[in-house]
C-alpha cells in the first residue's frame, strides 16, 4: 500500500548558478532559463497527473519562485504552503559569493571537491558582518545565534531530518501528494535518508534542476521505487551528467 | 496600544479587467498592467516599512500572484502563507464570463446597478456544468454542494466573517503585521465590518488595485485610524475616481 507520494523538485537556474558562484544561503533570484525551468517542471506534473495537495519550500526565493511557477503552471497554485529554513540549501560557509573556477584555481583540486562533495568537511566559517552572512536577516530571527556559518552535507541532514518527522512525513501519513521545492543539497541529504545511501556513496549522486522527482512510499515511508521517477527521464539523465561538471 | 497591523491589497489588474468581463470565481490570471501594479505595491511596503509577517490570500490566482509578486519586491516572500476560499471574490452568478458594458445596454442601468452594487441582491445563479461554474473545481471539493452559485455582497459577508474571526484575528493578537490579499468585493466586505459601515453606505466605497492600505487596530479591533491609510494617497484617490466609472 502506498501511504503518499512524495514530489522533489529542485530549483532551476539562479542568476548566479549561471555565474558559476557559490550561493548556498544568499538568496539570489532565478534566471530567465530558471523561470523557464520551473514552468516546464509544473507543465510535467499538469501531463502526467502527479497533483500535489500541499507544497513544503524553503526560505529562499529561488525554490520559493520555483514552486510558484511550476503550481501555477499545473493549475494548483492555490495549495496549502509551508515554509521553513530547515530545507534550505546548503551553508557554504566563506566560499559564499565566490567563484568556483577561481576558488578551483585557488585551492586546487582535491581540496575544492573535499568542499563541494564529502560528506563531513565544512567549507572554512564566513566572517560575522560578511556581505553574504544572514546574521542580521530577519527571515532567521528565531535561530538567535544558531543561524549557521557554514554546513557540510552531514550538517543539512542533521538540521533537515527533524522536519522531515514532524512536518513532511504527517502530510505524507496523511495521503496527500507532498511537494518539497528545494535545493541541491537540501534534496540530496533527503534522498541519502529515503534510499538508505551510505556516506561515500551521495557523493556520486547529483539532481537535475526543474525535473519532478516522483517517490512512491510505503507504510514505513521506504521507497517503492526506489531511487525515485523522474517525471522526465531522459531529460533527467542528459541534465545529471551536465551537473557533474560544474565548476571546470 | 495596537494589537496588530492588517494591510489590505487588492489584487492588480487582470486579463478579464482589462476585457471588461464579469470574474468572480473565474481563475483569470494578472494582466502584465496587474504584475507591474502588484510590484509597485511591494515597493510601497518596502518603502513605508509596514512589513507583513504573515499572508491570507484567497484561491484565485491574481491574488495569489498579487501577493507573490509584490512580497517579493517587498523581500518578503519567505513569511508564512494562508489560503481560503473565503477571502474569494465575490461570486458573480450567471453573469461570470459576461461583458459588463453588454450586460448595462441588456438589462440597463437600474438592474445593472442593482447587480453590481445592491448589498443584498445577487445575480442569478449560474447553470451547473456552465464553463464558468466550479462544480468541478478540485480546490472547492472540500465544499460539496456547498459551492456557491451566486452571491451578493451580504453573502460574502457571511462567508468571510468566520474566517476573520478564527484565522485572522489570531494573527493580529499575536501582534504579526497581516497582509491579505484579496479581491474587491471580499475586502469591501471586511472594511464594511472593520470600520461598521451600513448596508447602503457600503455601495459607495470602492477600492484601488495594488495600493495597500494599513489599519491599525486597538484591543477591541477597532480601527485606531477609521478608513484606513494608503500607503499612496494619491494614487489612491485617483485610481478609486477610475474604478467608480467601471463599465460605461
Amino acid at each position: 500500500m502506498t501511504v503518499g507520494t512524495l514530489v522533489l523538485l529542485r530549483h532551476g537556474e539562479s542568476t548566479w548558478n549561471a555565474k558559476n558562484l557559490f550561493t548556498g544561503w544568499v538568496d539570489v533570484p532565478l534566471s530567465e532559463k530558471g523561470e523557464t525551468e520551473a514552468q516546464r517542471g509544473g507543465e510535467l506534473l499538469r501531463e502526467t497527473g502527479v497533483l500535489p495537495d500541499v507544497l513544503h519550500t524553503s526560505l529562499l526565493r529561488r525554490a520559493i519562485a520555483t514552486a510558484n511557477l511550476s503550481l501555477d503552471a499545473a493549475d494548483r497554485h492555490w495549495i496549502p504552503v509551508r515554509r521553513d529554513w530547515r530545507l534550505n540549501e546548503r551553508h557554504y560557509g566563506a566560499l559564499q559569493g565566490k567563484n568556483k573556477k577561481q576558488t578551483l584555481d585557488e585551492y586546487g583540486e582535491e581540496q575544492f571537491m573535499l568542499w563541494r562533495r564529502s560528506y563531513d568537511t565544512p567549507p572554512p566559517e564566513i566572517e560575522p558582518g560578511s556581505e553574504f552572512s544572514q546574521d542580521a536577516d530577519p527571515r532567521y530571527a528565531d535561530l538567535g545565534d544558531g543561524v549557521p556559518r557554514t554546513e557540510c552535507l552531514k550538517d543539512v541532514v542533521g538540521r533537515l531530518l527533524p522536519y522531515w518527522e514532524s512536518a513532511i512525513v504527517p502530510d505524507l501519513r496523511s495521503g496527500r501528494t507532498v511537494l518539497v521545492a528545494a535545493h541541491g543539497n537540501s534534496l540530496r541529504a533527503l534522498v541519502k535518508h529515503l534510499d538508505g545511501i551510505s556516506d561515500a556513496d551521495i557523493a556520486g549522486l547529483n539532481i537535475p534542476t526543474g525535473i519532478p522527482l516522483r517517490y512512491d512510499l510505503d507504510e514505513s515511508l521506504s521507497p517503492k521505487n526506489p531511487g525515485g521517477t523522474y517525471l522526465d527521464p531522459d531529460a533527467a539523465a542528459d541534465a545529471a551528467a551536465a551537473v557533474a561538471g560544474q565548476g571546470r
